[in-house]
């Protein structure tokens, strides 16, 4: 049926009236049409679909089985996001199977197209949380102390969608029946498109780190408090915010600092507030580029917010060391799609939290505009058929 | 039974577990729980409880009628304010009342005691909107237009509450009952403090209003954005925020500049900010004095904004011209007090909306540390027992 037809039926799960774009976050009412769309697309595939104990989504061509080739991506978004971060790489790996069902194929390896849980964090502050519960690499007793912006636990928000969140955390069986994954991504910058090229390979996923600076003042009287008597932390951490541009640019070519989360306590017109704090996200080249990036920038803040009569507190949220896809596979690939480059990637995905364990291998598909993570996000229907053809013959070559 | 015992009846009511202090706003259920204390509270006294068109409460001591002494406040908040901002004046009110009736008093004029609805604009953006309603300076249609941050309309929070909002509006009637005004309130700076004195009254309220400004950016992918390549509505902001900081410190004594409120969308970690909003808020000596640090601010902001490739929008949420209170009134309660000074403000009261209709005064009670709108405002038991003795004095003078 086409890529493009796949991703029209989920077109009105989850629009975000106020932001533009969706926003589809972890079992919230968008995500649970968008798990009941997959099942259903995947059933009539004639596929085995289950659920496993961190609530990833697995349809299974063939018996489940060892030496699988597991190919998907995700369905969550961020809030206000685009609709191919996720759905696309699902879409495709649906496609990819209807197409190599259509021609008669009959793989000798198990396929299993994957949806994974939380990708991007936008509900737990934890991203990847569905593919580093089953790895291993985050704790289930951390993920069940989160809660979500609205006060709402992770036990709460599991319970509520029927789910048991005693069930989380590594799955090595599961695990161990891979004998690859491939996660086919919307590119998600203009490489392809300055190059003419609709599809390409990843290299790597650079470092990645996110810090919550919280700045307390001493919140008071918008009118009355003259302003040399001030301790705002609005203003604070208005100086950090720029600190923390002003460094990354300084860092040069690939360094990348971003503030774009912000909450303020009490956030009332005629109140200096009283705390403000600030989601910083870093990524570079080199896991010792974040770091050094992160220290240069607070020590600046440190500062600036001491200049203010403020405090900074800082918590790391996460940090994802530089991941290496698997280098055989990927130059398999690239030979399958006829000589297509290998292009490294600021952005997180599942395929890095899989990398360490299973040989893993990622295709981008161009991008017209490179915007991402926003209602821009696009990619031309010619470029999605032909990044699900790519990936019916790589899973064709791989399961012959 | 004392301005402490009566603020310490309404002590749990509308706490605010996060920002510390209390949230009341208008028609939540710690407002509506506050509104039954006061009509108890009055009802106990033998006062004849009504609520205008407009959600305000008048108590009245006496048959209703011309040439009224009215005193009182509000009981909203702003998001986590203190105690005593609005609930001092109405407790103290309160307890002039019973000081006048245990000593045997007959007013000769009726006295009502009043609570104002949604005094610090806090749900619907627009302070004093109970008094400004009443006498004619705001128009209905723009109140019923608006939304809390929820979402919920003005009118479905009125529905919700059994009012209807149909009634809201100019009260030239209850207006032209009022013979004067006197509004007890805590004082929102260190001047009694300083001078060592419990006391005082209102000479003036600065001017004072409110912008809303609104940057556009590019929403994209933090992760994949190289920094010469954004256009961040966040990092446009904070230049924003410092240079109206800047613009105020440089305008000299008296002016202020706040922000206290911000707003981003889409909010995510991971996520350039596609818009970022704050809202500021002036005062100022004199009119034109805000005026010229609006302009001024907003000129350094144009140039800024559009240096990050960013666009700015300004609205106009609210302007309050200088208010002078009534000088012969105002004179006559300082001999009355025995000689008190007279000092400005720069809050913003509806005292000072009912001042050119009405012969207006305020008395402001010693904050030992000046700070006001956040959890740490205070007033001495003493200074409060002082304050509701001295509001006695003047309503016996006054209604005798």
């Amino acid at each position: 049926m086409g890529v493009r037809a796949r991703l029209d039926e989920i077109g009105d799960i989850g629009r975000d009236p106020v932001r533009g774009g969706y926003s589809r976050h972890l079992l919230d009412d968008a995500d649970l049409a968008l798990r009941d769309w997959f099942r259903r697309s995947a059933e009539s595939l004639g596929l085995f679909v289950e659920q496993d104990g961190n609530a990833n989504l697995w349809a299974w061509w063939g018996e489940p089985g060892m030496d699988a080739v597991a190919t998907g991506s995700h369905l969550d978004s961020v809030p206000g996001g685009g609709a191919y971060d996720g759905p696309l790489g699902v879409a495709s790996a649906l496609e990819a199977v209807a197409r190599l069902q259509a021609e008669g194929f009959r793989p000798t390896r198990p396929i299993a197209v994957v949806v994974f849980a939380e990708e991007e964090g936008s509900r737990f502050g934890l991203p990847c949380l569905g593919s580093r519960l089953m790895v291993g690499a985050s704790d289930p007793a951390d993920v069940r102390a989160r809660a979500d912006r609205e006060g709402v636990t992770f036990d709460q928000a599991w319970t509520a969608a029927g789910l048991d969140p005693s069930t989380i955390g590594p799955d090595p069986e599961r695990l161990g029946r891979l004998g690859a994954f491939i996660e086919l991504h919307v590119e998600q910058g203009v490489d392809l498109e300055d190059r003419g090229m609709p599809l390409a390979t990843a290299s790597a996923i650079i470092p990645h780190g996110r810090w919550r600076l919280t700045v307390d003042g001493e919140g008071n009287h918008a009118g009355t408090t003259p302003m040399v008597a001030r301790h705002d932390p609005i203003v604070a951490l208005a100086e950090v915010v720029l600190a923390a541009r002003d460094t990354a640019v300084a860092a040069g070519r690939g360094a990348r600092a971003t503030v774009g989360r912000l909450a303020v306590t009490p956030n009332g017109t005629n109140v200096i507030a009283s705390r403000a704090e600030a989601w910083l996200d870093i990524r570079a080249g080199a896991d010792d580029d974040v770091r050094t990036l992160l220290a240069d920038t607070l020590a600046r803040a440190e500062e600036l917010v001491a200049a203010e009569g403020c405090t900074l507190t800082v918590a790391e949220e996460s940090f994802s060391s530089i991941v290496a896809f698997d280098a055989g596979l990927t130059e398999r690939i690239g030979g399958i799609l006829g000589g297509v480059p290998a292009i490294p990637t600021g952005a997180g995905h599942d395929a890095g939290i899989l990398a360490p364990s299973v040989p893993t291998a990622m295709i981008f598909v161009r991008n017209p505009t490179g915007v991402s993570h926003a209602p821009g996000e696009g990619a031309r229907d010619e470029d999605c058929e032909a990044g699900a053809a790519a990936l019916a013959d790589t899973l064709r070559e791989l399961a012959s």
